[in-house]
């Protein structure tokens, strides 16, 4: 062949090929980097998942406890989701994980393969020679939406995971050899500590098939993790060890029951199985969990994984990726989209489906329940996503936000106090955080219009919303104001019972229950009550009525709040803005306020002992780390200077939200953050959800294209955007000039086309009509 | 009113009740005694329960653990049903017990009535006043069938007890006044020990009821025990306290979680519900249980207790233990009728029903069933009840012993083991005792022509008895006896094996299945592998085919058995008594050896430090106390001697079975003792269950008339039996004169009258006619 006519060939083929790869890099889930968050503050994870699986198959890198008397004391924190990025070693590979949290648990199931001598203990990563733990390297890491691989160094094995929602399949190729193991760390977890594990049992129900679960004490108080595991090479040998001497041992004296016995069982598990590798055959293991029974997994392993080689789930699995992801088209730089495709990835981690593929489920009351209705969710951080989780997913996903909303529903109905979930997780209720935010994630569906059992629904919120002894609850309903004698954060719990009184109100209203509205009316201002004029601060309150003196405002704790401090909550009145304005002194005032939070420069003191707050999520005084924040930078919308929303919206934006492993501002919670960004880039936010609104703020993106479930699409186009060109100068709505501040949920979910003119300086006369303003439960009081 | 009239009136009234009296003595529960067996060895209970029914409510007198070096070490054996008659305090009322068993468990959901101060530690024996425990006395003391009362006299209670088969219930009448507290130990239970509850779970659901569970790691390795608890007057207030402090306790300080706080739940919960007693009216509690859930013990209580009185309930079960009694009608002193039909009672109390009423039960596997076609039962005390008690149900109440192999079928098919129980309770396999005698269960109900899925029941025996790693089997198989090197029980293994062989092979040429009773018919022989014709008893055999030196034929343990000593083991192949008898040396020094057994004088020190042997048990060196003895007077059958049989039969039921709290010669093993008895004193034994032929012995009542459940009746005359007239002149059956040693299951199930004729001298030649001798697999080898 002459040279030149191979040389032109090449460079058709290579044309060709990168034709291909542009095309390739067009999927949504190219854009997507899992390890968004992994170091720092973001807790997310970089494993592999299905959309909204319960299977969330991530590698660990240090979650030993420290048991200081008897009480498990250390790494709790930043290994909510058992992955930082800056770790030396990898522990092993379990199935569950909380995805962007700020309270750690689970990492059940561990699986960790090993060549070599048998090493049962996880070792240290000072020395992980001393265990089963290996080194890594981050260059041999691939992260990608549903597959993860790694090589660990120590033993030179590949690694490789992907998911379905209820299977985990990991592949792990071992060096040429004929020693290759695995090990199942039963003990192993997130959140551990001595006598974590209630109970553990195995079952070798055959050469190439294992059952087995474990009850744990952790966060979730009582859970209860099944499994059924499927290997593509039969087991050799295997065995187990006790990691205590077990107080009972009964008749198993009767038999050898450490090697090659099927029935393993106890409080502190760790088992081994050698498989033969003489073939060189990649080791394939699908791991399918349940919380109903080893029966249950083994039906979810049936339907969802056997037959399927890992590639075929891998693909799959990547497909419906896709398919969730590419409701989304934009436009923008390869960060800006890898930003906004891993936010909405984000989102659609956690809540995770929880029940199997017959229905059954776990219930609150411990009892096994057939989900009729509905798809059954779990991990429900509420405090967090009540403000833009829910409502985003009410907004794309709406079917999975009303399955949601029924999960919470039935969770109301199974629980003994009547109570919606605070932050539930896996069947139990973990009472982290504060409020009855649930409450609100019903409103905004119902007043949206989902297809929920109304009277259901408004029993559920009510009951939640009267349990007497839930955190001075009933002092609350008493005084009008949690008083701080009683209670550490009484401050922000009138600020969250208030406004969460105020959904109910709202709910109630649109379903004409005047009944029910005319109850929560008068608790929906009962925020007013803990706001101390004198200081113009919201501030703890006695139960004599008398506010406490000498308020830190810019102090996190010990002053009546919680994960905020009172510069941040003082602004926790999205149902009554107008009102709030009247208590900061009108409208000049209020501004002024506005701007000191964000310009203010935050002494070091206020966080740099602080868990949640750094300087990584602060601009100014405005903390983006912690939820309470999330609306403030969109309150100017209600002033006299609305073009102030503009000017901050995008320094937040390129401050906490970057392609980046320290990428995340703060913990993403279950997808508040990333939801918090995804309205934030197009344009909008549900300042107060259980009202039908989006406040205005300002565009990131010069172009989005979403496309709702009902086929409509929702085209935010802001094609000079930048940086620079940050500010709004006008509005066009299906090409009409558009002068609110808010745009509706109908209107959205009719399909809209939003047009935004943006230039450098801002529209000062934009917004500022009395009708081009948002809404507020009461106007100008 | 004249006052003679008034005398004679009363004398009429006197004379009626009397009458009533007499009749309502004449029901068989007025017969029963449930007090038998309560001091000493029998390891009977005498609280309230249903026929077969899962809930044993019954007082625990003393049950503390002691725990040496984290070892559960103390009072374990003598309360295995939780009571012994000689203790001076009640410590509380559980729910679920084991009549009659060598091996202790379960006392699960225990209540304790109080008045006065609140104590939440049970206290001591020694020091009552120190703990929530009461003293008692006997004289107050009232069981009967269904019903159990006394009084506590520290608090000065009546508390009474009643039960369906999944419900106990309570009535507590207080003393006048105001206070008025019942303890809810949750961490109280039979075979405790620190850290025997997994996890504990209480909610107070509304004022009059609760729900909860526990999970424990007793002998049932990880036992479910649900249940739902109403209450007859509402609680006034209620806490709990966690006797250690828990590890981890999350938010809950976001609660006052010790008081009225309705969500409880630990390891070591003990709690107090305290009710209003200004009405003096005794608070009724009706505790249902279930396996399976908290929603599976509320349908339980609601399908068998709610709506009810106590009385009424009471009423109730009473009328089911006279039906189930009923079957029987006999003459006989008072104390021979107790004897016979508290025998009959405690045939009826385990196995017990296990599922709910909605026919959910927990397997094996852990998970949950429903039970299609059979009812599920459990507590398999195999080793011992294989001998008579399922001959003895299959016989009078066939339906409930087909329900008892489909559930150990089922057993099977969930056992990772693919076996059969071997000792099983609550979902688990406590592999107590040798051999897989539930084989021969299966077997017995083939022959006998059960309604049972043959091939399913033929697949269960083969795994089972082929399950290569059970204690020995695999070498047993290989070698054709079990190894003493590397079994400390391997003479009796083998011949336990050999005879559950045996089974199989005769279950098997029943069906006409060939290739596995070919399979089988050799190893139905390998008892005599073990047999040491060089000392002419079974003894140890190592490996290598030499036998252990220097057997002691006397010692219980460590020569090769298991509860037994050689002595008795040595006459265990009912199978193949010819054979045996050749073995021996032939008839004439058989007789001499089982005349031996029946009369040497067993030194003390053979027993004296055994639990299982005690004087009480012993006729010679025959224990029957321990069950390889059970079949041995009947072996003088196949002899030239058969009348020796009617020699020791009533000395061995004069002794070991009396009406009285030390009536029983041994633990009552499930009813296995009980059903030795009853058999006997009808003049018939099964001594090889799995042929379908009961050896004639000799009756002990002058009439029994058995109602079969087909409604045919097996009719049992010997009009002048007494002590002295305890031999066998003559027998007649359906009015011919019968020469046979034997009668045929078909004999009996057609219904039939046998006449005895008894004297004060043997009949020497009656039975002697080769024709007339029972079943032999080998005849003269």
């Amino acid at each position: 062949m002459d040279r030149r006519i191979l040389f032109f060939a090449s460079l058709l083929l290579l044309a060709g090929v990168s034709e291909l790869w542009a095309d390739t890099k067009k999927e949504p889930v190219s854009y997507v980097n899992p390890m968004i968050g992994t170091s720092g503050m973001g807790h997310t994870f970089p494993g592999a998942c299905a959309p909204f699986g319960i299977v969330q198959l991530s590698p660990e890198t240090d979650t030993i406890p420290q048991n200081i008397d008897g009480r498990y004391v250390g790494k709790v924190y930043a290994y909510c989701a058992g992955y930082q990025h800056d770790d030396p070693t990898i522990v092993g590979f379990s199935h569950t994980h909380l995805s962007g949290t700020g309270h750690s648990d689970l990492g059940d199931i561990m699986i960790m393969p090993q060549t070599g001598a048998l090493k049962l203990n996880p070792g240290t990563a000072d020395k992980p020679e001393n265990g089963y733990r290996s080194r890594f390297s981050h260059d041999t890491e691939i992260a990608e939406p549903g597959y993860y691989a790694v090589t660990l160094s120590d033993y030179n094995i590949k690694a490789e995971m992907t998911a379905t929602q209820r299977v985990g399949v990991h592949r792990y190729t071992f060096p040429q050899g004929n020693d290759c193991r695995i090990i199942l760390d039963m003990l192993h977890g997130i959140y551990n500590y001595d006598g974590k594990v209630l109970w553990s049992s195995l079952r070798v129900e055959n050469d190439t098939l294992i059952t087995g679960y474990r009850i744990t004490n952790g966060w979730a108080r009582c859970n209860y993790t099944y499994f059924a595991m499927s290997l593509s090479k039969p087991i050799k040998d295997y065995g187990y060890k006790d990691m205590k001497t077990p107080k009972y041992q009964g008749f198993w004296r009767k038999f050898n029951v450490n090697r090659n016995f099927p029935e393993i069982a106890g409080r502190d598990i760790v088992a081994y199985f050698n498989f033969d590798n003489s073939d060189s055959q990649p080791l394939v293991i699908k791991v399918a969990l349940s919380a109903v029974g080893t029966d249950g997994a083994l039906k979810n392993l049936r339907a969802e994984a056997s037959g399927k080689s890992f590639d075929q789930i891998r693909t799959e699995t990547e497909g419906l990726w896709n398919h969730e992801l590419g409701l989304i088209e934009c436009e923008g730089t390869d960060d800006q989209k890898a930003m906004l495709y891993t936010s909405l990835y984000h989102t659609m981690i956690n809540p995770s489906i929880y029940m199997d593929v017959d229905r059954r489920y776990r219930g609150l009351d411990g009892n096994i329940h057939v989900a009729e209705n509905f798809d059954n969710y779990t991990i429900f951080s509420v405090w967090d996503t009540y403000r833009a989780l829910h409502p985003l997913l009410g907004l794309i996903k709406p079917d999975r936000n009303t399955d949601m909303v029924k999960s919470m529903i039935a969770h109301q109905q199974q629980s003994v106090h009547h109570m919606l979930p605070v932050w539930s997780l896996m069947a139990n209720e973990g009472w982290c955080m504060t409020g009855y935010h649930a409450v609100t994630v019903l409103a905004d569906a119902l007043v949206k219009g989902a297809d929920i059992d109304r009277d259901a629904a408004m029993k559920a919120m009510v009951e939640t919303a009267t349990c007497p002894y839930y955190e001075s609850l009933g002092d609350y309903m008493r005084l009008g104001y949690a008083p701080f004698d009683k209670n550490g954060t009484a401050a922000s719990n009138t600020l969250e019972y208030s406004f969460d009184d105020w959904t109910i109100y709202s709910a109630a209203k649109h379903l004409g229950m005047e009944d029910i509205a005319g109850q929560f009316e008068k608790r929906a201002l009962y925020y007013r009550n803990t706001f101390d004029k004198s200081i113009g601060f919201a501030n703890a309150r006695y139960s004599d009525g008398s506010f406490k003196k000498d308020l830190d405002p810019y102090q996190t704790s010990g002053e009546g709040f919680i994960e905020g401090n009172s510069w941040n909550f003082s602004f926790q009145a999205p149902q009554d803005v107008d009102g709030l304005i009247s208590l900061f002194g009108g409208d000049k005032a209020f501004i002024g306020k506005l701007d000191r939070l964000f310009e203010m420069d935050l002494p070091a003191k206020y966080y740099e002992h602080n868990e949640d707050v750094t300087a990584d999520c602060l601009v100014g005084g405005y903390v983006h780390g912690n939820e309470p924040s999330h609306h403030i930078p969109y309150l100017y919308a209600w002033t006299s200077q609305p073009w102030k929303t503009q000017t901050w919206m995008r320094t937040i934006m390129n401050k906490m939200y970057r392609n980046h492993i320290r990428g995340l501002g703060g913990n993403d919670d279950c997808g508040q953050m990333s939801a918090w960004y995804i309205f934030s880039a197009m344009g909008f936010y549900p300042v107060c959800p259980g009202s039908d609104q989006y406040v205005l703020g300002a565009p990131y993106l010069p172009y989005i294209d979403v496309t709702l479930s009902n086929g409509k699409h929702i085209i935010i186009k802001a094609p000079n955007v930048s940086d620079k060109n940050r500010y709004v100068r006008s509005v066009k709505i299906n090409g009409k000039p558009y002068s609110k501040m808010y745009v509706t949920h109908s209107m959205l979910d009719s399909g809209c086309e939003i047009e935004f003119v943006m230039g450098s300086k801002p529209n000062k006369k934009r917004g500022l009509a009395e009708s081009d303003k948002p809404y507020s439960m009461t106007k100008g009081a």
